[in-house]
């Protein structure tokens, strides 16, 4: 059985298909309305153009998509079910009884933003399995999801969770007492109150609200909240000095909070209209194409730093380094398995649309980061893994020699098999051959040697890692020496 | 005479002082209280720091700063007197009528956020040449400032001062009406007291808080501003159908800011303890490093994109990259040409903090982009360029040998020069060194084969691009042949 069902497909609904797909698990997805699938699948194309520029790390492939018919279909047997359905009670609670009909035990998490999980549960049978697990748009790429238990909710389901969402690569955070609107979404609603107050009185564009915000505190929002950064405002005396500085200020009438202005037709078209002439010469799909690679750069950048949420992603990437190298005499080695002597199979992906550059084809560094792949997916076979690195050792590349052969295009299925030429002491030679089908596409070889991360110099790898390399570098003694081995670019002077 | 006067050297005085001379503007500061001299002295290393790390352009020699032992001295002769004193009315309008003795003509640029200018200016003697000019912390880093005139400011000011701060890298933002509070505070006004009562009643932590923050709209923010991203979750129907569907939820009871939670001792001693657990351990100087890096890693990924504040610092780039040359100072392509027979400077940047890997430095297949774009600049030297590529032919890289030297790390600047080894009929080979300072990093040895993009086969280049190609070889010919060149990884069998 599949362990994942989604009911509703909309952009929420959507988001967690695509996050949960593009971290590899299958999904059953329950939308009677038309476009569920077709939206479902273009978040996983975005999702996995973000993840792949995002990171080096191997994805496993994606989880496939079952559109079910009807709802017990969709939920029967899941262990976890997403309810991403419209904000209205009287739907939401004879949904939960319908999965109940047809699921005793699932976690039923909801994605409201409007209700408290006491409230959604207060008529369920089995309440004890009910949450909110609230996600941020783009579900497949913002960390933030907020968990609340509701009164009936049992002890044990929030920290399952919790495993859960860190396993996807989220940032999972249990909200201690249930509240109205949880964290997250209060901030956003006094924001977006004040703003449309700023329209309607004519102080602000829709334009002129988004560049103050991007060009101040929005930048410092991607990286420090709010109390670390007011914390740094206190000077020395830190958050106290910044209390007794800034305290009485909240006593001046600074915004209009208090009212709510009146969403009528003359508003609405204010807001509609200045929108339009933001934002309408791009379409919806370009907008977020454009708001997807701004995040990917804004995580790159931060998790280089391990900061914010780029540790959240740094975290995940090792996790999904480990999970490669767990499976990996599972799949992809496997069938190197069967042939000890054969060359090994270190990669196997499609060629993403982004690798390709003027010329129409995959761009040469791109080759060289797919060897990279290929070397680091050997790495961990040898047993030179992220723990081995974290105690210090590592390889490092010294030396590299490609033949580009043939041309790879976007979306090709590409392989590359990988021969050890020798292996002992503190140098490993690998030899890459890039296939498409049965067609040669490149070589890359490389010298790699051993180092101590602290001292930054060659050194012995532990005996571990020399055992497994050697019997590698044995099992392929008797390969042919492949044409092109230690050859140069051109004739030496 | 000095153009620019400051007084108060606080935090956002030091931060003034630090913007402008970071872009070589000579600065006069007026402030009797200890400290003032170090703390803009540490705020302009903190801006070299964070400037020379977000671009290569070439910044000014930055300014000097003057410490005047009397207000007359720092602001007579000035054409703009800064203001950045407390908060207390009594204290500025005193301070302006003090001004108004030692200099009649500069704009007054007070950095109020509480007062809004016709208050201000209300008691002066000429009131036409005060406005506000509101920056955000850190202020040599932050784009955003706000200008706002009061009722008696003259009508040519505020473009004077837009004009003004946009040369100093910054992006000034005409508010149409005065307002208290201005914009960007009246949203943090509103998100601070939001969270002040989530302390208070125990929802939430500092850091859970500031995590929540960081974790979801923080990242939106420093890229779209509120209506951008809500347009996009509007989907195809865009802000209309935001509107229609989210509406409603306006008069849903979901902030308690109607009301203002007393900072008491018991809510001070709260949120201080918190404070102190969640970043105590760094110090208040430590903190603000950890924000420059990521401020300047989220900025330089977004100028990649030319998006947010990002595209705000490319112009800024260009600007300096244009000023440098009306300078007549020695540009990088000037250095080259005055010696045709040196190897060509074809790349000269920053190593971005996503183009480091587990190791902790530079991932080899980024060391093959840059030099890809290496070869890239040369090729549009020798007419290679895009029109000729859209005319049907290009080069394709056959071969490539790299030697890793030397690693590279995160932020560090490096260049790249290249030699034409040879460059005849359909063939073209090249040698790229990397440098960090007069450190060698790394070689690139690459054959190029000249294509017709029809038919994908070799050809002959146009004679246009054949005659640069031979001239820079013929230049190239008296080079010493470099060591490395022709080599292959290994012994070949």
């Amino acid at each position: 059985m599949t362990e994942f069902a989604i009911v509703g497909g909309g952009v929420i609904g959507a988001g967690w298909s695509a996050r949960l797909r593009v971290m590899g698990r299958d999904v059953r997805l329950f939308d009677p309305a038309p476009g569920a699938e077709a939206r479902a699948e273009a978040a996983l194309a975005k999702a996995q153009t973000a993840w792949e520029a995002l990171t080096l790390a191997p994805l496993p492939a994606p989880g496939a998509l079952h559109c079910a018919s009807d709802l017990a279909a969709a939920v029967g047997g899941a262990g976890w079910v997403f309810e991403a359905v419209p904000e209205r009670l009287e739907v939401k609670r004879a949904l939960y009884a319908e999965i109940e009909a047809a699921n005793e035990t699932g976690v039923i998490a909801s994605a409201t933003s409007g209700f408290k999980p006491s409230v959604l549960q207060a008529a369920m049978a089995r309440p004890g399995r009910l949450i909110v697990a609230h996600p941020f748009v783009p579900v497949y790429l913002i960390p933030l999801v907020e968990l609340v238990a509701g009164e009936a909710t049992d002890p044990g389901v929030i920290p399952r969770a919790a495993a859960l969402f860190e396993s996807l690569g989220m940032y999972p955070l249990p909200v201690r007492r249930e509240i109205d609107a949880f964290i997250a979404d209060r901030f956003l609603e006094a924001v977006w109150r004040e703003a449309l107050w700023l329209v309607k009185d004519g102080i602000a564009t829709t334009a002129e609200i988004d560049a103050a915000i991007r060009m101040s505190f929005g930048l410092r929002w991607a990286q420090m909240g709010l109390f670390e950064g007011y914390r740094i405002a206190g000077g020395v005396g830190g958050m106290r000095h910044f209390l007794a500085q800034f305290g009485p200020a909240l006593a001046w009438p600074w915004t209009r909070l208090t009212d709510v202005p009146e969403l009528d037709a003359a508003l609405v078209e204010t807001i509609a209209t200045q929108s339009d002439a933001q934002s309408g010469a791009m379409s919806i799909s370009a907008l977020e194409d454009l708001r997807d690679g701004n995040l990917v750069a804004i995580l790159q950048g931060l998790k280089a730093r391990g900061s914010g949420a780029g540790a959240v992603i740094a975290a995940h990437e090792r996790r999904l380094v480990d999970a490669a190298g767990a499976a990996g005499s599972a799949s992809v080695a496997g069938g190197a398995e069967t042939d000890p002597g054969a060359p090994v199979e270190t990669l196997r992906r499609a060629v993403p649309a982004g690798w390709t550059d003027y010329n129409g084809h995959m761009n040469e560094a791109r080759y060289l980061q797919a060897f990279c792949d290929a070397t680091d997916a050997l790495m961990r076979r040898i047993g030179c893994d992220a723990s081995y690195i974290a105690g210090g050792s590592s390889y490092f590349t010294a030396e590299t020699h490609i033949q580009h052969l043939a041309e790879a295009l976007a979306g090709e299925e590409i392989r590359v098999t990988t021969q050890v030429l020798s292996g002992a002491g503190k140098k490993l030679r690998l030899f890459h051959r890039m296939w498409r089908g049965a067609a040669l596409l490149a070589t890359g070889e490389h010298m790699l040697i051993h180092v101590d991360l602290d001292s930054r110099r060659a050194s012995l790898p532990g005996p571990a890692v020399a055992a497994a390399l050697g019997a590698l570098a044995e099992a392929h003694a008797g390969l042919a020496f492949p044409e092109g081995a230690g050859r140069g670019v051109g004739a030496p002077r």
